[in-house]
């Protein structure tokens, strides 16, 4: 069995140890938390080990770090140094490329392996952007996004003076672009039209086309359902024409620590270094005999 | 440059010609038939150097093998044993895995590499039917086929007694399921009824439902394009509903060639042995600096 422990305990640590749970070759190692000592024990963590370094977990061969993106880079060599493989769901796109050169000869000092944006985007969906770009190399790939809660999007606008909270929705519009409703609630006296000035001015919204919507109490409105639709028309050899989708419909956090999970059981098979997952057969990251699954999925 | 050599002249390999010529990293060596003395050479050819044995060729890295699946894996143990690395679209499912391990210590003996089953499915289907599968592993995976062409039924539908020319079409009708639409031009004085009842009895058509339907030209009727809708609903960790879903709609043999062609220069990214896709990362299907096309696709 492969011994994971789970760092951190947010949204995506939440649901990371029901998938370590239900996986049938991993084995939970514990919970990592800063604040275990904080308050009472939470009650659903009862049966899990807590603590506050993961050394106190004995033997952990795999750390999945679900933790926001900007921490990742700093938690992973950490645990790199430490010989633990990591598992991140990194997500900044413009910068991944560099955090793995970073991670690459730290793993490889280490003997461990670090696969990182191990998520479901950057993640799987870079997978199948992959995929149809070698079978129609020559075409555009479409990614639409949603309808779904965009985290980022949200704590950008909730960051906004005169916002007491909010949630974005990012509307698929086609051909990779996206509306964005913003749903807000206002602190008391603040103009809808000032806090919407606000919101459409900000980076995160300025490209977009933006709504905002007044609401009286946004947690209501949360639903951590998400999709996405990449599509690619392209040229197979010199045949033009040929078409490709790719869609799904997910409970967003049980899909990046599933995925996450699954990378986890990658990096055991992997040799040291840090990967992406464009870098890792297929077949790695599911559980069982080789041939079994050859036979069973080709 | 990589160096390929086409072997097979028919429905494969004369697209296969094309996406050698259109990839930026390959150089197609030629062309390889058994029958180059027979007639005039085809007026498309005449810039391609056809030669009866690949030794005539000089120095080939990888011959894509575009045959019938019953002739491959021969075909297959004289290149390997000539050092030379092989792509096929070996397409009988029950039987790739045994063969992958036949070829493969064979491929090591011989420093080479062989990509087997590199088509759509088996190939790049069984790429996604891993990937769902890793995403939500407990669920059912269905795989619905056209409608499009298929080559197996249609030859089936021909040899039988009465039927002049035959073309089978797959009809999806949901969970993985299909209606066989058989088109066929009848010998003279063969009853309908006949001929059907003996399509309708074949192995190839026993379990299907199975339409019969004459027609005056099958060959009017020809069109290879084709087409395939994959579908998961799954649990990712814990969390059930997952929705996933996989379509394209496709010119069949211009696929199949392109998706040999990427796996042509994947051949030349691993160490000696034999392979099905899965075990292959899905970088080393594409052209270019690793580093380049992570901070772009991933």
């Amino acid at each position: 069995m492969i011994r994971v422990a789970v760092v951190g305990y947010g949204n995506i640590g939440r649901y990371a140890l029901e998938a370590v749970q239900a996986a049938p070759d991993l084995e939970l190692a514990g919970l990592v938390r800063r604040q275990t000592s904080l308050g009472s024990p939470l009650p659903e963590l009862t049966n899990v080990r807590t603590v506050q370094d993961v050394t106190e977990l004995g033997k952990v061969d795999v750390a999945l770090l679900c933790v926001p993106s900007r921490v990742a880079p700093q938690l992973a060599e950490e645990y790199l140094w430490k010989g633990i493989h990591t598992v991140d769901s990194y997500d900044i796109h413009g910068e991944l490329a560099d955090y793995r050169q970073t991670l690459d000869p730290l793993a490889k000092q280490n003997s461990a392996v670090a696969v990182i944006s191990a998520g479901w985007d950057p993640g799987t969906d870079s997978m199948v952007r992959a995929l149809m770009e070698f079978m129609a190399p020559c075409g555009i790939t479409y990614t639409n996004f949603g309808p779904g809660m965009s985290m980022g999007h949200s704590v950008a606008a909730k960051g906004i003076k005169g916002i007491k909270d909010a949630l974005s929705i990012t509307i698929p519009i086609g051909t990779g672009l996206h509306r964005r409703m913003v749903y807000v609630e206002l602190e008391d006296g603040v103009p809808l039209e000032q806090a919407a000035e606000a919101v459409k001015k900000d980076p995160y919204f300025a490209q977009d086309e933006t709504y905002v919507i007044p609401v009286d109490d946004v947690q209501a409105l949360m639903d951590v359902g998400h999709g996405v639709c990449m599509e690619r028309k392209g040229v197979s050899g010199q045949t033009h024409n040929q078409h490709f989708q790719w869609e799904m419909r997910i409970n967003n956090p049980a899909l990046t620590s599933q995925v996450m999970v699954a990378a986890a059981r990658a990096s055991m098979k992997q040799r040291p270094g840090a990967y992406t997952m464009l870098q890792i057969p297929l077949l790695d990251f599911l559980p069982g005999d080789p041939d079994e699954l050859i036979r069973r999925l080709v």
